[in-house]
Formats: structure tokens, C-alpha cells, sequence
């Protein structure tokens, strides 16, 4: 089957941007994914980086509901410990209705201490990676917030009358009453349970070598979206995800693995990568990605696998070892180049970027990725199906 | 200053609706009722009723941001011990800022026993009102809740550092680290307080003769907003709030004031009952409004405007005598005569109904209100301005 493509929208827009040009590129691009034949647009939730700033990606998509036809939807991720789990599991069935299941559900801990603390949470000091550079990303007490959350959501899905006391949060579902007379319909229930009333799916992300969000994918049957950080932790991320899956009676299949790239698509190589290292995704790079890579070790498995010093990984070596640019050829070449190495996956979700000034390129690049590439890279052999114009 | 119009949406949709269906009318409300010349549209927020069934307002507002120009938007009102305050503050700022400031924040405590009880709330027995009808509405325990809410979102706003451990939540905001180069935007913080940087305009709404919300909305300089419940209670209503503003040095202004009512117009007096009686809002009425309205004693202030008893208040006795129903000429007298009698109000919530199948009816009638009735509404006078064709 051939690969799909999704777009993953952080989204990565200028700082000075007004939150109603981002809101505005986020259902464009919603618009132009569906139109190019994009199957999935992921997009984040976080509450502390300016470059990084939709605190509620369901806007978005509400937005983009009546504008679009196929693609699935999903946030990557709700932070769990900084909901009311009742209310978002409320929010989340009534927009999957909204989207007649055009939805998946992507859940996280949080991985900014700041968006932590300003949600209440302090880590204690005892706790698992307490006192690393992430200051509490990735905490037991983080892990056992989604934990909690999640077995309430589920609950309420269910419908079924409960009253749970927990750790972090207290929930419960009442007895339908019954009606007096047949008139009467004012005991009746909302449902707001997920679309064709089971759960939706569920995704998590995993970006280090030792993701701990693979094994939960594997042994709960979620979804599995690799961010992209090296060919050795790609592979890590397949064999810790269906290890577990295995252990929990699950079958791995390649084709529900995401994976996150930056990718750019122009008619020739040279074309592709001036624009890269010119335009916004450059900007991006050199102002946020490539400092807050560097900062939290993310820029390590990239240089390993080229063997050269993680301080010397710039915007260049980044556009030539690592991202996928290029001509379609090149980039049909350098994705079945990973595919062979690491087995494969099913949808490459593209790191979306601030083109709202001028969004021809990246759109003109959206249309090659979905047309011209993904077509032509497939897990079943991992090799160019047909001749590739060049 | 002639009256204006605004549209409440519950959405007061029929049992079987889909989410999709009931979705889109909200989107198409909002575009009917900015193209008719209403300034406000408020939708509301439950978690249990199933006529009245959108748990997530800001979902409506957002897809209709880029439909609309003029018209203000407002959760009337989101239910602040459902949500986590922080999640909730950086939500209701970002929608501001989407909406260019277009938006207010209407806030409230949770009628409804069974959306408490899932949120896992449980009234304490000795609790104000914890033995009645309403089963734990408008408790202490409530109160202060949304005291405990309105007070993080406030911090939050302000971006200030701080941390806060409250009685239900804690909450904080963190120094905004310093970059270590020029290049370096990694550290900088997003920006979610509400367009302006200042607070958002808050609303409340009152129904009982002794509605403690008017007292809160005179106290803070709140907008205040009353469910229509009769004329008794709508002079104690505007009593309440004003003797409370002034005592807390605010100017109380009957512009800001809004009263939600059952409004129908149409060429003539005839057509409009009818319509009323045989078409959505009659079903709505017999359906759900009148039984619930007769639980709760919603319907003595009515009965009691009309010397009746509350037991004998059927449809009919709405229509006539509680509802704005009738030509342009018959709506703008029924509202002079209530303005005269209650001393008048800023702006008329129109509340709205299940159209959905076939709305052209019910457009006319928003059209009506907003180009015929509501311009020979004033506070200065409360007599039609000019004379009103038949």
C-alpha cells in the first residue's frame, strides 16, 4: 500500500503573527490538505511557546468541519493533566459527531515544565526526570494524570451510571430518570459520546530514543506517531511499539505508524533548497527548532547517524542528511532511502510552516508530496513503483 | 437609543437531531443573524439536557469567525466548575483574539443537578439550596468555585508570574526566561489573554425573583442578563443589579442590560400564532420547556403577571400573554408596553429555535425584528418613534 500523507500544524508561525492570521492558516491549510488529497492534519495544543501557539486545536477544526470532505482530524496532543476530563471527553465526542468521525484523538502528558506550571502542577523532586532539562515532562505523576484522565473520558463515553472518586479528578454519569408522561422529554440525556458511539482512536506521540509512549501505544492498541529525530530512534520506535503490542495480544501493523518530517517539494533539487534555507522554514529553524534542539539533546540522533558533532548540526546539514527536499524524484528517493533502513511507515505527516504571506510554494509542495511522492514510496518493498519524472 | 437585537441559542433542537445538524445551524444562525443587523449571539452550555445539547460553544463560534463581520459572540455561559480555569482562560483569550475582540464571556455556576453530579461535584447536604428542586444549583459550594475560577483566569490574563493554590485548583504563570543570543525565541511565551490585552466585557444570567447572579453582576460591573420570567422579576432583576453597582461605585446602564425572550414575527398577527402554536417552538414548548418550567416554578412569575394559577399556564397562555408573537406592529407594542411597565432594557435575546428543516419562516422573522420592530423599541421614551406600518 502506498504511503499517505497527513500534515502535522505546531504550527510554527513568526512570533508577531496575530492569532487570527494562525487560526486563519490553520483552516486554509486545512482546506488545501483535503484538497491535495492529505488523508490526516494533526494539530498541537500547548499554552507556553509563542511559536507554538494554539492553546485549542478543536477550533480549528471546527472551523474546517463544514469547509472539508475526507480528511480525519485529530490533536496531537490534548494535554491531558491540564483538562477537566469530563468536559473534554464531552468536547471531544460532540466534535467527532460534528466531523462524522472525520476524528482521532491524540493524548499527551505535556512536555513544556513552563505549560506544566502554569496549569498548577509541580513536580516533586523525587519524581522520574524531575530534575532533567525537560523539568518534569514525562513524570509518574504526569503519567498517572493521563492515566486517570483517560479511564474517566472513557467512562463517560460509556454512559453507564458511575461515581469515581480519584487522585486529580472526581466524575460520575447519573441515571437517566424516567419520564412522567410521553410528552415529557425534559429527563431525557444529551450523548455526547464519540461518533457511532464507540471510542475514537487513540494516538501518541513519541520523539526519544526510549519513548516511553511507545510501549503505551503498544500494550493499549493506540496509534503510534513518531516525531522524527534519527533513523536509530525510528527503529527503537517500531520495535518497542510492537513488542509491546505483541506482549498485550495486539498485532503491529506499519501502516497505522505516523511519521513526522519536514518536507519540501519543488520542481528541481536546487529550486527546493534555496527556498528551504531562504523562506519561512529556515526562519523557523534558526530562530526556535534548531536552539531548542540543541538545548534538549534533540539534535543528538541526527548526528549520530551522520557521525558528526551535535554542536555543528545547522540549518544545511539539517536540509541535506536529514529533512526530505528536493525534486520529487529526489524526494521519492531519500523517503524509500528511509524506508529501507527502517522498515517503513504509513502516513508521513509534513511539519507544517508559516507560509500565510505567500502560501504558493508550499501549496504548489503539498500537491507534489501527495501527488508526485507518496504514490511512488510504499511499505510493500520499499521501492519506486513506477519511473519518477524527473 | 432604539433597542438592539441579539439571538440565544440552547439550541433547543428536537431529540434526534444529529450533533452535524445541530452544528450547522448554529453556523448559519450566526450568518442569518450578522446579515439581519443582530449585534450579540449567545449559545449556551450543558452537559446533560438533551434539547439542550452543545457542550462546547466556543466550536460554534470559531467555525463562524471567518463567516460573520459584525456580530459579538458570547458562551452564555460556560460553566466554570467544569472546566480547569487555566485551560479554560488561554481558551476564552485566544477566541478573543480570533474574533478581534467580537466576543464576551458569559459565566455561571450550572443549574442542572445532572451536569454537576458529572463533573463530580456533590453538594454538601447542609448546602444552601441543597435539598431543592434544583438539587445543588447556586450552592455555596458553586459560588465558590466559580469565585475560586474567575480569579485564576484573571492571573492568567495578566501574565504575570505567580503561583496559587487554591481551594479547588492551582494555578501559576512563569518568568519569562531570557534568550542567550539575539537569534534565540525558544523561551518566549505565547500570548493568550483577550484581544486588547485587556479583560473580556463578563455577562451573567439571572431567572429567579431573587436572582443572586444580579447581585454578583452589580458587584463586579458584570453585564447582566436576565431569562425573561416574568415582569416582577424582571423589575427586581434590574433593582437588584443597579443597588448593587452603585454601592460598589459602578454606573448602572439599562443598555448593557439584555433580556432573553420567545419572539415571533410575522405579516400578520394570525400567521404568527400560528406558526408559534403548529411549528418548532410549540413542540419545543409542549415537549420540554412547559414540563421543566412547571417542575422548577419557572412558570409562577408568568402566571402571577397574569392572575392565574402556574397548574393552568399551557401554550396558548404563553403565546398571548408571556410571548413577543404578532405583526411588526403588534411586537413592537407587546415590547413598549413590557418596557413601559419594567422601565425598558438594552437589548432582546431573541431566543432561538429548531428551523433547521426549513428556516426561511424563521429568517423573516429575525429580519423583522432587526429592521422592523426593534428600531421603534427605545429606552429614552419606551413609545414607538415613528409610526409602525400595519
Amino acid at each position: 500500500m502506498a504511503m499517505e500523507t497527513g500534515l502535522i500544524f505546531h504550527p510554527y508561525m513568526r512570533p508577531g503573527r496575530t492569532a487570527r492570521q494562525t487560526f486563519e492558516w490553520g483552516v486554509q491549510s486545512s482546506v488545501a490538505c483535503d484538497k491535495a488529497g492529505f488523508t490526516t492534519m494533526m494539530i498541537s495544543e500547548h499554552a507556553s511557546q509563542i511559536w507554538e501557539n494554539i492553546p485549542a486545536p478543536e477550533l480549528i477544526f471546527s472551523a474546517a468541519a463544514l469547509l472539508t470532505k475526507k480528511i480525519h482530524f485529530a490533536p496531537m496532543a490534548h494535554i491531558l493533566p491540564h483538562h477537566n476530563p469530563v468536559k473534554l471527553a464531552m468536547t471531544v465526542g460532540w466534535l467527532s459527531q460534528i466531523l462524522e468521525g472525520r476524528y482521532f484523538l491524540g493524548i499527551g502528558a505535556g512536555a513544556y515544565p513552563a505549560a506544566t506550571y502554569m496549569h498548577g502542577i509541580k513536580i516533586p523532586k523525587t519524581d522520574v526526570n524531575a530534575g532533567t532539562a525537560t523539568g518534569g515532562a514525562n513524570t509518574n505523576l504526569l503519567n498517572e494524570m493521563v492515566r486517570e484522565s483517560l479511564f474517566i473520558m472513557e467512562k463517560i463515553w460509556k454512559r453507564e451510571p458511575f461515581f469515581y472518586e480519584g487522585k486529580f479528578w472526581d466524575a460520575g454519569f447519573p441515571e437517566e430518570e424516567h419520564a412522567k408522561t410521553e410528552e415529557d422529554e425534559q429527563h431525557m440525556l444529551a450523548n455526547y459520546s464519540p461518533y457511532g458511539g464507540s471510542f475514537p482512536e487513540i494516538a501518541v506521540t513519541g520523539f526519544s530514543y526510549n519513548s516511553p509512549s511507545m510501549k503505551l501505544a503498544g500494550e493499549r492498541n493506540f496509534k503510534p506517531v513518531s516525531i522524527y529525530s534519527g533513523i536509530g530512534a525510528l527503529k527503537k520506535h517500531w520495535e518497542t511499539y510492537s513488542e509491546a503490542a505483541i506482549k498485550a495480544g495486539h498485532t503491529p501493523n506499519r501502516q497505522r505508524h505516523a511519521v513526522s518530517q519536514t518536507v519540501f517539494c519543488a520542481d528541481t533539487d536546487r529550486e527546493a533548497k534555496k527556498l528551504v534555507m531562504e523562506g519561512p522554514i529556515g526562519y523557523c529553524f534558526n530562530k526556535y527548532l534548531i536552539p531548542i534542539w540543541h538545548r534538549f539533546g534533540m539534535m543528538d540522533g541526527f548526528a549520530k547517524d551522520a557521525g558528526i558533532d551535535p554542536a555543528k548540526a545547522d540549518l544545511e546539514f539539517l536540509v541535506d542528511h536529514v529533512f526530505v527536499v528536493g525534486s520529487p524524484a529526489t524526494c521519492v528517493e531519500k523517503l524509500n532511502a528511509l524506508f529501507e533502513r527502517c522498515g517503513g511507515w504509513g502516513t508521513l505527516q509534513v511539519e507544517s510552516h508559516d507560509y500565510y504571506d505567500d502560501p504558493s510554494a508550499w501549496y504548489y509542495s503539498l500537491e507534489l508530496i501527495a501527488k508526485e511522492v507518496a504514490p511512488r514510496v510504499s511499505l510493500a518493498g520499499a521501492k519506486p513503483t513506477t519511473k519518477v519524472p524527473a
